[in-house]
């Protein structure tokens, strides 16, 4: 269990860091989207492997093959099946980690669980797997675009810097945060970022993040009352991503300091238009969505891999001293920004769908 | 959809808060268990309104009724139906709302979803649903503790006051916690929130506030390494709660502003145990728990109803202004305490059944 | 697990034979629904017991109480709770059948199954659980009414007794089924059925039988292509129901016996309308309706329990003789008409849901 | 949706007849199994086309390709992907049914679903589909034969040519059956069948069948009472499986003619062993297993595909006339075999898996 995410549209991925390939299986696509190709690539090269400086230098191409569910280039209803194989696996990198467990990784606790592992390169642990997302996210953008939603995530922090006024506005954040190779619309705030993960990374060391996420147009009514509440599936499918510690929505953590008086977001009809004066909410209210922009936060914890030697135990429990080489992120959030998008594609377009089921 | 929860202990929960009752069925407990019927209806005691100056006046005894799934004490493995019912429902308190949107309440975007809603005390979105939780969590507690799991949530902030050093230690956090009526086990602390909450109460106003939860004895192995993490559930469990607005676990949001050489877990075996030095991951990693305790924050954000005049709209969507009386809570987190643990509950012995089925 | 089916309109059910109730929660019910009380009352009194000289003496009003999902009668989206007391519960006639195994009946699988059973009138095993599935299935005829699909099942065999030409009118079906206790609109067959079952009655022995249902007006395109074929579907639920051993849809078994040229539904466009010549498809082709009427026969075996004494083995494991005395039906199948029409709707509508969400 | 079939053991499926491959990803495969790949192929073999003269001429190697979920050959636990390459896909052979809706196919009522289709050799409304089930069901039996648990199915009838006497032993069954390329372990019927066969062939016309399937060593306890009763999961995955129009259990439909003392199984301990007399029950009683062998029955029609010319509509709904031509089977039953198989293995292995959590 467990490699399967949504009810209508529903993803379901397979594939190990340094097997042949990965890929996945999207059922519950809709028929009739004319799938541009090039977007989903174009995802999947801003989360690819060595990008840029501030990432890992395993070089993937991340090409995708879509083997099922088009014809002539047009989704029929069927299932979306896709590979991406895996090119740059350089799996001696990991023969020396073979029998320990890396400080913070899924190593021991994998082994816990089902008494065997993958261990090259992390495996089905692997934040690989996360390229398969990206694929099913873009092409949920695609769907979603055709019901006029649109969606962009930026970083919004690296370490202790993070930029104090969130910018919502999409086309702005998509204009500035591609400029520059941290994915942080605010020029200044970026440059300080990148010089910080330059640093962190020629300490051989490693550092967090956060990313924030808007998502416009979506209109009022998706997401359930109880369980399925819109907000409690996106906290899942960040909370899913490898490295992130924690999600708030709307006011977040913030809004638990605050009083109802200055919480609450009144209601107004301007010019015929149902808004809220302000919008603390963060676009759902009783976990459906009421009209306004849905925004969120995710925290993303430093990655574990880093290069000065660590104490760990090995396989036979025996403490042990680590030294891992291999080539890892020294900040995973400027890769991050295309996952925390399609993630969030993916939880809206399923209920978008679920939603037409509730009326006679 | 959208009012179950879980894969093999499923809760479906039914009821509006100012119907004949409320209840649930839980399917997959397991068979064999002896049912501590006191226990469930002790949590629900923690829950129901009324109980005490920072909470609704709204009285409601909430004796629970089980009617299916034991013989003679003991669980059979069939669903367990179980009804409470609403005594002290007083509908007329409502009658002036029929017709409006409160602010930040589930009002507007139930009525734009389903096209109907009962308006009677917030209907099927009303937090009084979660008493249906609380017994459902009553009793994964006790097939818990049939593995030696123990788990404790107390308020570890309202409004501005947050307790710098969480507590940790299950037995002082129920010792301490239970002594007081805000359920903050720092005896200093719990008074300064209790006059918080009593001033904002006075003035018709309501507060935020934040949970802090510990798991004790979960042993190396619950959760799945992709979607369904472990943090991936219990987050999705806690954002399904009224009013949450947030989730972190072990490190959280301050572990985004760490360095890896900072953050990392450290393994080591101590006298044949294997455990880590520090627990920034709160017990949990790549998904999958590590032995250690896990610890998670939830953040409540102020109850939405307060009785100062408020702008909205109306059904007709005129602008109006809007008066609500009727009971309600000043601050929701001395009675989410309990609710918190159920949810916990109940995903962790989902994943303890899951864990059964993975290895030949 | 495996108390729930549906995916969107989703029944779970919950109650053994002898507790106080029996009950049931839907989810996924349509907002909008003005519910008519007095038909689903209608259908559970068809199903019901001690309705007449060819059914069990046991003689329960069996009153549904809707207790949750409906405001001012009509359906909100929310789930619909509901619970049907068990009035004339005797379970002193159980008494003697505690610890031994009744030939052919769940006594012995359950409990080796779960480790220990509610023995009286066989606990979640009785087929009393099928009357909230009634209760369900009457809702979603309503729904389906609406969309102007309707069905209807009938008794066509009883033991040797099955008459040949099957009625697919469902006016006719509907008028003469219901002019007999042993629902056979074939009025000749219905006296010959209602002897045989007199006479075995009076010898204490049981007998099986079949139902035939119709079903009109579904339009081309519920039902999935691969697994969840429409008729799959309508299997699984059919065998589902208490005692019954077999499905067919369409041509069935016969249709195996059949040549290609033979058994083909030739296509023709008839004054606007496709339809098919011949319909040995039973309304569905490649799991997906086609326009056409669907139809399908149920084969029930003969009830376990005969009043003759039968050797079994008790919860020792020992051999021994057994009398069991207890009321019960002599054949099931007039009292499992309204079952299987149930669990027909509740398939199709949650089908028709269901293909809301397959295009664009 | 419908792609997937399994709550624990659980397979999706993608690919269309003739894409590039169709596949498939096996979810909750329990790790520690050291797979047997040859046998994987050995079944494939079994099913695969052009394999003698009573089977379609396509010729596709079927070669499966398995690219994750296992590490030096032993399941990890994680999705097992695989491959199947479509070699022999002669597209142009479909140009002149694209715009043509072929009787008793799936092509009018895909289209009436989904608004468009991959017409090309029946996209994925093919059987070629069920090669993957070969697939998950081959690593199904295997892990099935570590519990001890063995089943076998065959060709029982071809048209009117039915086998009076039903093999139930496996190891005959298992060495009869293989001894001719009908797959029918009765030598003379099996000769008969194949001139059955060889005759309709001749004509370009089909004919239907049914298959028999025993299962042994399913220890007492798989199944749940209610809706997902072990033959109610058993009836579903055979429905799923393309042409088949009935399933039975035990008794089956005669078992509705017999009266309740000539059909009840008596218990008895025959040496320290639960056994019954007879196994009208096929091996489940009340939805679980009783330790009996399982036995059921599954019906085929004749493949829609003929090569005499026959009326029906196109894409415009106008009535036309259409003479296929393409490769196909003039019997399905034979290539079926291994089909029961796969799905028989799937839902017990689902089964197996789930039954470990039903007890504390």
């Amino acid at each position: 269990m467990g490699s399967s995410i949504g009810k209508l549209f529903k993803l379901t991925t397979f594939g190990e860091s340094h097997g042949s390939m990965i890929g996945g299986v999207i059922e519950g696509c809709p028929s009739g989207l004319k799938l541009n190709i090039e977007a989903i690539q174009s995802d999947l090269d801003r989360r690819r492997p060595g990008q840029s400086k501030v990432t890992t230098s395993r070089n993937e191409s991340d090409q995708v093959q879509i083997v099922s569910g088009i014809f002539e280039g047009i989704t029929t209803g069927s299932p979306i099946g896709f590979l991406i194989p895996n090119k740059n696996a350089k799996s001696k990198d990991y023969s020396n980690i073979k029998d320990v467990y890396r400080p913070s990784h899924a190593d021991y606790t994998f082994d816990e669980k089902y008494g065997i592992r993958d261990y090259k390169g992390g495996g089905r642990s692997s934040a690989r797997e996360t390229a398969t997302r990206v694929v099913a996210g873009a092409i949920a953008k695609q769907l979603l675009g055709h019901y006029n939603i649109d969606l962009a995530a930026y970083v919004c922090s690296v370490g202790q810097l993070e930029i104090s006024n969130k910018i919502h506005d999409i086309d702005t954040i998509r204009a500035k945060a591609s400029l520059n190779i941290v994915r942080c619309p605010d020029e200044e705030a970026a440059e300080k970022m990148i010089d910080l993960i330059t640093q962190v990374k020629s300490k051989g060391d490693s550092v967090g993040g956060q990313i924030f996420c808007v998502i416009n147009g979506v209109s009022a009514g998706l997401g359930d009352p109880v369980f399925d509440k819109l907000h409690a599936d996106l906290s899942k499918a960040m909370l899913s991503i490898n490295a992130v510690k924690g999600f708030e929505y709307g006011s977040g953590f913030e809004g638990s300091k605050m009083l109802g008086s200055q919480h609450n977001d009144v209601f107004e009809n301007k010019s015929g238009k149902v808004s809220t004066v302000t919008n603390n909410s963060g676009g759902i209210q009783g976990g459906i969505s009421n009209g306004q922009p849905i925004y969120f936060k995710v925290a993303f914890k430093p990655v574990a891999t880093i290069l000065s030697p660590q104490k760990s135990i090995n396989k036979k429990k025996e403490n042990i001293e680590l030294k891992v080489n291999g080539r890892h992120d020294p900040c995973v959030v400027p890769r991050a920004v295309p996952i925390v998008e399609a993630m969030a594609a993916i939880v809206l377009i399923d209920h978008l769908l679920r939603n037409r089921a509730v009326k006679l």
